[in-house]
């Protein structure tokens, strides 16, 4: 590849011009960044892992209003929840005087707050009508009707793997690329089954294996903030990087003041992986993820179950104006955060990804 | 940089042609794995951490007689251990039962059987008088007084950091580069403080955050098996990369049969970390390793006593013909282990830089 005109086979089936995929961070992208990324040429995305079907619709319609290039549509497909009324209590009681610190109590009992896309017809319908230009998996993979109907209506399909076993199954299911999620990734970790154990294979070993072990193109994922992490990638075979946090900092996103601040400030950037939500997900420390990591901590429940607690006090905190329950989702090289509007942030990152191979 | 033709401050200043330094991994590390390394253009090195001051002064000898190139000599430079009697008892008791599987008795005590550089004079002595061109230091950082007499002798010195406040005081000490060792690399993980929390950067978002907030050279280390690997760390800033796992399967090195056999194993290559030494190293999981996570294990005696019961052990199971307790690092890239002649891998690595980047 000449990394200096990266052009791949992915970028022209994906319709886009630059090795630039914008993470769809479930909560934090916006129809406004989709629209500027893609704007710019790269593959702006949309996390509908905690939206309902007619949410999903009108971020789509959204977005569609503000550009016509392609963008990605990003599905959680987590196998559902275990409720477990026992467990809970535990978690919640555990969870009690962190509530009481801010006079409030915790919710008598947690909802599955989100629903899988594993299964979901109604949000299959929705999708073959709206047609996105590309669909995404997080989490596992769709039941096979759903990967069909998808591929009936012309979406191009992602999945996220982040060991070798992983993306041998998104092989098996007939997905067109696989995004090699690194350990350096921010959020939720696309680990397909939580309780086994995670080898937690680096970007740079991941994505070269993948790339060597697989036949489907391979965008990297994880620990990637400027034009130099894409030409390392790209040099590994990758044909193109997907960047969360670097975006996080950009006016587009959803970010709010504190996790902003957060992205921001030195001090806080050390992150570490805690299962607050009931999977693994890769935040800036803060009371939250010491609440995770705790050895006295009772276990956790089912993901999505545990986060709705998580969310609770969260809130609960950000009433009394603390934010230090926040789940501040970001990577390992957060460090190289730079706050810049989602187009000239694609465009510098081309002039150095130039730069690095020059 | 010119990913096609590396020449780089760090590589003029180290007196090689080619940006690969082969890790020096103690006890699997020859004489002539280092000197067939430097005799074709990269940097080789001898693991000097288990070695007496007239062992490694033999092991200098011997590579000298085979190579009139640089080289490099790694000391480990650990705090001394702290000697728990009763910790270590409860350690021998827990190891007991897989003494009695081979017929064995555990060890009456355990030792601390290698020595930190740290302050040892003798071992400063030695090598100021045999100036090999390079010393590195694993484990954190030896006194100001050895860091001098080393630099008085005109040998550049390398350090190994898993973080940017390691790298910071690496900086601080006069040392002249970073080898940058990500959570991907196999052996032991150069943390200072195996106490301290531990944020386990990746490969890639180590050497991107050491390249931009350091003003030392970087040496990248840690999943790098091929020449797309190195040419990928180039493009993060780093200078050379550093290989181990991919030399263990060389002739050169010293790996018995059982160590290859898991190397190109396919079934055996999922790694992990575990303080069976008394410090974190990765390695190919076995029943070592699970002795070292399972969740009922008493408290790891500080390293390197623990690694004297793992050691005795592994001895007793393979005097029987059991290699499931042999410490077998790899990294996590192991997987793309090749076996060939080190001088013949060096050229390959060089030949897919140029190809990564074309």
């Amino acid at each position: 590849m000449n990394l200096s005109n990266p052009s791949t086979p992915l970028l022209t089936r994906l319709g886009i011009s630059v090795p630039v995929i914008q993470a769809p961070m479930a909560g934090t992208s916006t129809p406004a960044l989709a629209a500027a990324v893609s704007n710019a040429g790269g593959l702006g995305s949309l996390g509908m892992g905690a939206t309902t079907v007619e949410g999903a619709r009108a971020m789509i319609l959204e977005t569609r209003a503000l550009t016509s290039k392609p963008f990605n549509v990003n599905l959680f497909v987590h196998a559902p929840a275990t409720a477990d009324a026992q467990r809970e209590a535990r978690w919640l009681a555990y969870l009690a005087p962190e509530f009481a610190r801010f006079g409030a109590e915790p919710p008598t009992a947690l909802r599955e707050i989100y629903k899988s896309a594993a299964d979901d017809d109604a949000m299959l319908a929705m999708l073959v009508e709206e047609r996105p230009a590309v669909v995404s998996f997080h989490f596992g993979l769709p039941e096979p009707h759903i990967v069909k109907g998808l591929h009936d209506a012309g979406i191009v399909l992602l999945a996220s793997a982040t060991s070798l076993d992983e993306a041998m199954q998104i092989e098996r299911a007939g997905i067109d690329a696989i995004v090699a999620q690194g350990i350096e990734a921010g959020g939720h970790r696309g680990v397909f089954d939580p309780r086994q154990p995670d080898e937690g294979l680096g970007t740079l070993a991941l994505v070269r294996v993948l790339v060597r072990h697989t036949h489907l193109p391979v965008i990297a994922a994880g620990g990637i903030m400027d034009g130099a992490g894409i030409a390392a990638v790209l040099a590994l075979g990758a044909q193109a990087a997907q960047l969360g946090t670097a975006f996080v900092a950009s006016p587009e996103s959803a970010a709010d003041a504190a996790y902003r601040a957060n992205i921001a400030n030195p001090a806080a950037r050390t992150t570490l992986i805690t299962s607050i939500s009931g999977r693994p997900a890769r935040g800036i420390d803060n009371r939250l993820a010491e609440l995770g990591r705790a050895p006295e901590r009772p276990p956790f429940p089912d993901y999505p179950i545990a986060y709705d607690a998580g969310k609770a006090l969260h809130a609960a905190a950000k009433a009394q104006g603390n934010h230090d329950y926040a789940p501040h989702w970001a990577g390992q090289a957060v460090r190289l955060s730079r706050a810049m509007p989602a187009a000239e942030l694609v465009a510098t990152l081309m002039r150095e990804v130039a730069q690095a191979v020059s």
